[in-house]
């Protein structure tokens, strides 16, 4: 049986015999993965540590806020990187899921080793936990945060990493993260890539695409907020079809909207939503986007499908 | 108040005004309106009719089986023409749903044209009802067989048009389609699209996309005989998506499943399948088609979606 607390000092007595008296980065996105790892190294390291929220231009509405005041609120010294004209410029062309998050990933870490290299630190924590390392090993996804597991040498970005989470899997860095004192609105976060809103953009990420997903994933999270459901979320297609729109032919975007349940995210059931409540989620967001045609529901598991499409 | 009989009396007199002595060939694909429309003139005109069953490649499991046994047991003389190279030659490339409509409306009646030519026949009836004349006149879609109404000389073809049907909407031919006591199979049979399963085929449209839709329409038919809807099938996408088979990555296909209630295809509801038999179906395409991860179920009304999705 997990025991958090046990769990929690015996990684601040490793946190500290790693880093010495070496300053860490701590990258943060606002999941509960990367602030639970973040809030553990404060912990462990007090003012030798430093978290950076990149902001690559892919994350949900209000998000970049909502991480930069949580941190505030932990008294956590953070830094805000607005990286993402690298992002878009890194994804041009690129339409084959492996690339997009290879390009994402190259990216990240680029983006990273400057600020370490900028603040002179060569140690960074990270929030990867046992399904990335599991996923990866297994060759179904590239998780952007699992190197040394692919035979990738972080030195080549310049630093090394801490990552206290690894051996956990989703409930139990909630159990921490609650163990922690973290607010509800962290230690309860709905699970959200590292990758972001790019995985959920078929084809090409563009500006325009992702600000179209991130409207979609806005109102499919509204819609879905009592559901009590591991991920709700919005894919924009890059096909398209035909509609109708103010009596005028319109061939236009397609979104579909995935709504699923899990433990651990290793495997999941599609939810069986009420037809009417998909139904109203279809038509808000067919209404709010004027570009959107049609609303697709997933129905499939993973396995065979994944949870996100890429 | 429509009275098919009535209808039927005037038709045939119509017909045989229109005809004179000329011989007439008839486009058949089987579905109610081309198959009333051949049955009429056959009654009209006898064997001065030849009905054309033009395969292009993208028919159903074991429709042009089906169309040439209904024909036959109709005593309708018949031609099979195989023109399945010249159409996905016509495809070859082609991406948008507009382009992908012509490609098949012109190699249609390229290869209608041959037919006539070499049979010496310069009238030709089809199968137009008022749907695809008010869609075309509206731009919402170039419905393949309304030639007319978007200024396109028929004569350039090489034929003359005789279009019997096209003041009718569907619920009145197939009161039509029952009073000349033509099999439920074709008056009861559900609307299949002139381009076929080249509108569900996303991007280009390739013999191994159309074997792959094909399979999955077999399965959705399979699935909803008894729901009574109006239409059901199912739509392959150009975009792929992550998936898990056997253990390993693929990075498959997607396919949504489509089904509707309509009146007159003018207007549609998405149908609120149970999930179960939403899931059932999926289950199977995913386990039947190797190269599928994923099943969708389009949720959107006509308008603003359309029933087909090119």
């Amino acid at each position: 049986m997990f025991n958090a607390k046990e769990f929690i000092e015996k990684s601040l007595r490793e946190i500290k015999i790693v880093a010495k008296d070496a300053k860490v980065i701590s990258a943060c996105s606002g999941g509960v993965d990367s602030t639970v790892t973040t809030v553990l190294v404060h912990r462990a390291l007090g003012d030798h540590v430093l978290a950076v929220f990149i902001d690559d231009g892919l994350r949900r509405e209000g998000e970049p806020e909502f991480v930069l005041r949580t941190l505030k609120n932990l008294e956590i010294n953070t830094k805000y990187v607005d990286a993402k004209k690298a992002f878009f410029a890194a994804f041009r062309a690129k339409i084959d899921a492996e690339e997009k998050r290879k390009a994402f990933r190259d990216t990240f870490y680029k983006t990273f080793g400057k600020v370490a290299k900028e603040e002179n630190i060569g140690l960074i924590a990270q929030g990867t936990i046992k399904a990335d390392v599991i996923e990866t090993v297994k060759g179904i996804k590239s998780q952007h945060n699992v190197l040394e597991q692919i035979g990738i040498s972080p030195e080549r970005y310049g630093y090394k990493i801490l990552e206290p989470l690894k051996e956990l899997f989703k409930p139990e860095v909630r159990k921490v993260a609650r163990e922690l004192g973290l607010p509800k609105e962290v230690s309860e976060r709905m699970p959200f890539p590292g990758p972001a809103l790019s995985l959920r953009v078929l084809g090409e990420v563009t500006p325009e695409k992702v600000a179209i997903v991130r409207k979609a994933t806005e109102i499919v999270e509204e819609e879905t907020k009592t559901l009590d459901t591991f991920q709700n979320f919005a894919v924009l297609h890059n096909d398209k079809a035909t509609g109708i729109k103010n009596g005028n032919r319109l061939y236009g975007n397609i979104v579909t909207i995935r709504i699923v349940d899990s433990q651990d995210a290793v495997t999941a059931t599609a939810r069986n939503v009420p037809y009417e409540k998909l139904s109203r989620i279809c038509k808000r967001i067919v209404q709010e986007i004027p570009t959107v045609v049609r609303c697709l529901y997933d129905i499939t598991d993973k396995p065979p499908a994944t949870i996100e499409f890429e």
